[in-house]
């Protein structure tokens, strides 16, 4: 069955125009004026409402095996909720464990992903070094659509990769033309703060942003960013959550470097004060890494957005329960790290971005779905509005409001970050893959509709990037 | 007649992909595969050739009526040199007299430019101010689809605009929906500069650059900027040639401010060593404002284009031949300011920008074409190649090269700043409104055929100007 | 009557160390442990307390006939309040009308300040320009120990400099070996917005920061630091109060340029919330420009001053009282801009400075008083504690402390600004030209008693610029 | 016998003035005019010269022991050649081996320093951890006046510190009130580098700078200063070559850290072209590291100076003949790292820091020695002209000139990385400990004349550092 749009008002990263829309075989099939309805199409009357492609998170861990636990949202629920939000992609993580070969791991996640209800694709974490690792992270981006690459620069004696991880990953990245991305903060601070704090009788939930403070962060955004620039790889950081971060950022691209940076929607609009609540609960509920932020860094983050800075939005969805996070009752680096958000993020971004004047709905679609799509490559079948594209699509209806609550959302998780926070322009409709998959609060899609999305490798900024390792090939010296 | 493009790779802002394209009616009315031939249609083979946007040039001035003599180019040489080079339209400037009403000169300028063999547009130039100019601003805006104001914060005595017309028109255009741009330079300390150097003998035009020194450039761009962003208007500033403009851009771009900045073809390539030619005529001839700058500069306008700091090219096209040069010979500040340019701007960004590694093919297109289409809200009308955009395109051959000479340019003076540079890499056809306007080095356009470009106020950017207006608007305290 | 302090600790701007102070004839003569008391000298226990040389307060306008009516603190009460304050010297400002000559306005400075209690000096200030004034500037230097002049970008139709007198003066001033000085702010924005919002009916003093926003400051640092810098001239920025001006100091800075900045005790600890009291009174009271800000600017200026960004610290003091205030109840513009606070400054930086561990005792004297003897070229005659130096001192218990008020303050108004605001550490004895002029509470000094600071020309950092001048002296090109 | 300078100009960090100066028992007893000449005082007519305190070297080598091979200059010609400059003191450096106890390696060094000719004094590095390297630590600052301590984050499987070293001795630094300094460049890096090199085919000299880009140091400059900020310590660092690590020096200091960075004469004056040097022998004479850096970098390190941003130079004073050189004739990584400049170093400062504008002459002494006396605590006893300040002092003659050369310096190796520059002011007699040490080209003190300067621990940015700690300790929440 086919589905047509009527009425609505497009709105791309670049573009706001009056269209109608046709779905067919899972593709948009014609954008225009007064489209005629095919036979066996669904017609949806979208007047008044914003037509926008899907929303991609880059940036989820459905049921992420951590910390001696496992993720409460599987990849089910996790991706029911990102659909309930207007987001029709996530790219998820394979982390296997050290001395894991990488391919049982992502065949290990592909199979816990068959059951998702929106499309996913993987990014793969690097998490010990080999030859075998170099030689499965090729199979994998040439036989598997991986373009991406994670490091851990913090988790010491567990998942933390070393410099000298970095330097050979991120130069076999830059060879298969895939991208480099990592989590930084300091490991080996982290861990010496971690003991500090828990040896001055700070155990609770306090305890965790002092155990991680905004120069843990920066330090390793510094560090990722210089080792890419030496080596002439790009690199793309994930959930940028300071202002040291972003400034390391803006220097590397003020200085001809390729560098992305990632936001979380919790790291926008939450806070450290969090870590203050006097329920342990509530305060335990926030553990997730990097923290919540004293409130100036919020102000660095929106203006790396609106800079262009920062291009990407994300959740870090990992989402733990109360009795999962009562793990650490008694020391809070047991509580496992991680908050929901996945169904949220397009929310709070149109809140508090285009509703805020902070940023135009075009460069909330840009921020939401097609920066992702073009730094991952797989734009312009994702991420855009346009014939021949995927029919992944949020219907946004600009004068709908809801409050969000922790008693309404998807996830299997008794908390919200987000709780309270009232929303003026809401998700009405999403379509993916050509089919109403959520409309007006009701899960129309089946478990097994997602696709796995493979993304090949070299997207465009590849191009300058081989171009210059070309022209900077040192020379001996004839004596 | 149609044009039927067979076989080439289609390059733009966001995309490299095999298509052919099927221009009708002045459009393009197909894009795709194995596009069948319709009848009456021409056909053009470009296999191995890049397909692009045609160039818009936001800075030229054809037949300028300057510092007592008429630039050499009109709007016929100047179109040809301009469809030579790749480039579809420009963007010239109304410059009224101060107290010539706006209309008036408006009116003036229509008529000369309607031999012209490219399109074309207009910028109005504010050089006083009075109840009349708002209102013929407003009328230009709602009647004559002109959507930019341009100010001089140089030429004293002259045409400079003072900080409190710069208030006034901004505050206008930021109400009409109009780009404020400027000629930054500070024209007191100019002023003053051509004095000293005059008194203490430097007569020749090496004093010229010395008048005009980077911080000259850099006080003036900090100004606009800044009372531009005072207001919660939008700023554009032509012809960036310094690093210090550059930081200042950066810096109200990292502060949430909507800046763009324009760079010509000759700042990022020649240098201020020029002033110093033996040759008085040679040194003449690259008598411009801003002036040539030192080498270190260039650098740095290259870095701002590759963070997104800069995001257009353009010319200064102001052709002036080594007669009307002369009227300086005794007194640099009587040299008429102005270099040629237009025809070369794309192919000198091609063999600096693309061959060098510094930009990728699709940046090309989105610095010569795309984004001055998107701040002069003309796109996807212009910059873009989409079914239903105008049929503006240049057909590149990666394969060819050339050496610049003024022997060879299409301009009617003597001199090239270009002269003896090699590209490896030219425009070989140029259409214009579907026609094939230039073809392997021979004009095909007609004068007359340039159409003039009408530009609808309030560009995407406006929402979120809009947005924070009203957000920001200040309230009485009850007390 | 000579004078012993016996037992306390010395701290100058670079060390602290144990010694005995000996004040005979107005200077130092001797320093050292267990000085033997001289025949005809008081002695004084200064056991546990810090002897630091007397402050300077390089900005205060005491009796300043100003818009429409004259502070109220005049060289009396104000070199009064502060002695009270451990400040011994005060640089104030001469204001001529414009027409006046610059050497009457001198003259009648120096009358009405015959009456200090403390040492007092004056900057003059360039209202207006024709060769008489550039005259008087070289009379006023070479005869009447002035080394700086003073200029106001903002106040138009009234005191406001325009370029061309910028250009004229701070030529003059590096001729002269004289400091120029900026008050930085954009006259011609601020004229426009202050009627802006009269017309939209804000006419109470929350409409003053509305009428002087942040970037209006930016953009005047930046033209003044700018011109200078184009001119080869130092600058002196009074009363920097925002993040802009700090960063445009520092750009400036970074970039080989000699710059300097002052700040105000109330800009660093005074936020712009005080503007919506409800109570008029109080509102008005803390009417002065540039106004106080919203609070991360305070972030930026103690940066500032730790970075060495900024480096001395003023109040501006100029002290009207609520009748005076009450001028403009009806509309804010008529409001007679100032605050009072000469007695406060050093209380207030050593509780926000050094108790708050941002500054050390060292920095906390540079800050007070040596940078600005060096700066203004009366270092090490002022602004030291060393054989031979003026005998200026003050002895600050750490261990008393008190909270600030109008109730018991020295000035004539009644209000201040850092009401309720208790300091930890306080000046306990003022020692003027080796004399108790403040002990205990009690004053002793006498009408009179303080003296005319003579300031000559040339200070340290003129040698590099005179040496720059010479090296960049630009040459004709012979041809 | 005493010393008495007559008719010579004072120049101190802040000041310039006539005086006589007369030395006794080693330290400076008078300053005034027209001292009377004491019994057995030899008397020196200085009459036209300028009188600095003597140098400090905050960095040398003197016959270390490096990649296999012993520095050809030992703590003997080591400190002739300092002599011979004006430089009265050095700070060299302790290297344990790994596992070396810390205590015997200051021994050992304390042994070969016995000969010295002029003073010196110890920065220990630490190159492994464990309990007994952090009591060693503090048995060396609380017994042996070591407030120092040198941290390589280069040479991987050598003396490289790691991150878990790094967090651990920076934390011990600053519970002894001890410096931490660094090494900045990332070993990983450069090992990464030096294996593709020589992989490439590139064995030459000109693979040095190759295999450690300015990015190199940039990040681990960035990293040390970001762990020290955590850990609300002070950092030092050593030999700052590139814009990158000033860049992150000032966004340190600009952000309240305490951050230090020393430049060495070379990095300021002579740039990478050396390196491709047709002679192998000169070419491999200027391999050290940091390596000699792109012309633009020597820009960004005056400006650093001129800004603050750096404090002290230094020499990195370590020589290698060209026999010892050869070692890596085949493979530029066994080159034994190191030049010589303890003798050039207050000649090269002056000549392209005093007489070409840059700098004044009190930032000259300020910048040669008593900024290095002040950060490692040893003013006002070093780099100071005062009564009671020991008697360590520079005679310069501003009108004298030569061209250094290795045919003429002390050094004993066959290379002058500043072969053929023309000096313009040069020291005449260096006075250390009160007597002529040269005088005239001849070295007038003795082997075992030099004494080694005990450092004392807590200098004054300790107290603003202690003062944060305090105010900054964390506390639980009570739940």
């Amino acid at each position: 069955m086919s589905l047509l749009l009527k009425g609505g008002t497009v709105v791309t990263h670049e573009e706001t125009y009056q269209a109608d829309i046709l779905c067919e075989d899972g593709v948009i099939s014609q954008i225009g004026s007064n489209i005629s309805t095919p036979a066996d199409t669904k017609v949806l009357d979208v007047t008044g409402k914003l037509i926008m492609p899907g929303g991609i998170d880059p940036h989820t861990h459905m049921q992420l095996p951590f910390m001696g636990t496992v993720a409460k949202d599987d990849f089910a629920s996790g991706t029911i909720a990102a659909l309930a939000g207007g987001t029709t992609s996530i790219i998820d993580f394979v982390i296997p464990n050290p001395q894991q070969p990488l391919l049982e791991a992502y065949q290990q996640w592909r199979e816990w992903s068959a059951k998702s209800y929106a499309n996913y694709s993987f990014h793969v974490a690097i998490t010990w070094w080999d030859d075998s690792v170099s030689q499965d992270m090729e199979t994998l981006v040439k036989d598997h659509g991986v373009n991406s690459f994670k490091h851990f620069m913090a988790y010491k004696n567990a998942i933390m990769a070393t410099d000298d991880i970095l330097v050979a990953s991120f130069s076999k990245c830059l060879e298969l033309g895939a991208v480099p991305t990592v989590h930084a903060e300091n490991g080996e601070l982290v861990y010496h703060l971690q003991h500090k704090m828990i040896a001055e009788g700070i155990t609770g939930p306090e305890g965790h942003p002092l155990s991680r403070p905004p120069l843990v962060e920066g330090e390793a955004a510094n560090r990722a960013i210089n080792i890419a620039g030496t080596l002439g790889a790009p690199i793309y950081l994930v959930h940028v959550s300071t202002a040291e971060a972003v400034d390391a950022i803006r220097y590397a691209k003020d200085h001809s470097q390729i560098v992305f940076g990632e936001v979380l929607a919790g790291h926008l609009t939450v806070d450290d004060s969090v870590y203050q609540n006097p329920d342990w609960e509530t305060a335990a509920a926030h553990v997730m890494s990097p923290p919540f932020r004293p409130k100036y860094h919020q102000d660095a983050l929106w203006k790396g957005l609106q800079a262009g800075t920062l291009q990407t939005t994300a959740t870090d969805h990992c989402a733990f329960c109360s009795e999962q996070k009562a793990m650490g009752k008694d020391n809070f680096t047991q509580i496992p790290n991680g908050t929901a958000g996945v169904e949220e993020r397009m929310m709070v971004l149109w809140e508090h971005g285009v509703n805020s004047g902070r940023i135009s709905a075009n460069e909330f679609v840009a921020l939401t779905s097609t920066n992702t799509a073009k730094i991952f490559n797989i734009y312009p079948r994702k991420g855009c509005i346009r014939v021949g594209a995927d029919a992944d699509l949020v219907v946004w209806n600009p004068e709908a409001s809801k409050t969000l609550s922790a008693a309404t959302h998807q996830s299997n998780i008794e908390h919200s970050i987000f709780e309270g926070m009232t929303i003026h322009g809401l998700p009405e409709t999403t379509i993916c893959n050509g089919k109403l998959a959520w409309h007006q609060g009701e899960l129309l899609a089946q478990s097994g509709e997602g696709k796995y999305i493979e993304r090949p490798p070299y997207a465009g900024y590849y191009d300058t990037l081989q171009k210059r390792q070309e022209l900077n090939t040192p020379k001996a010296v004839s004596r």
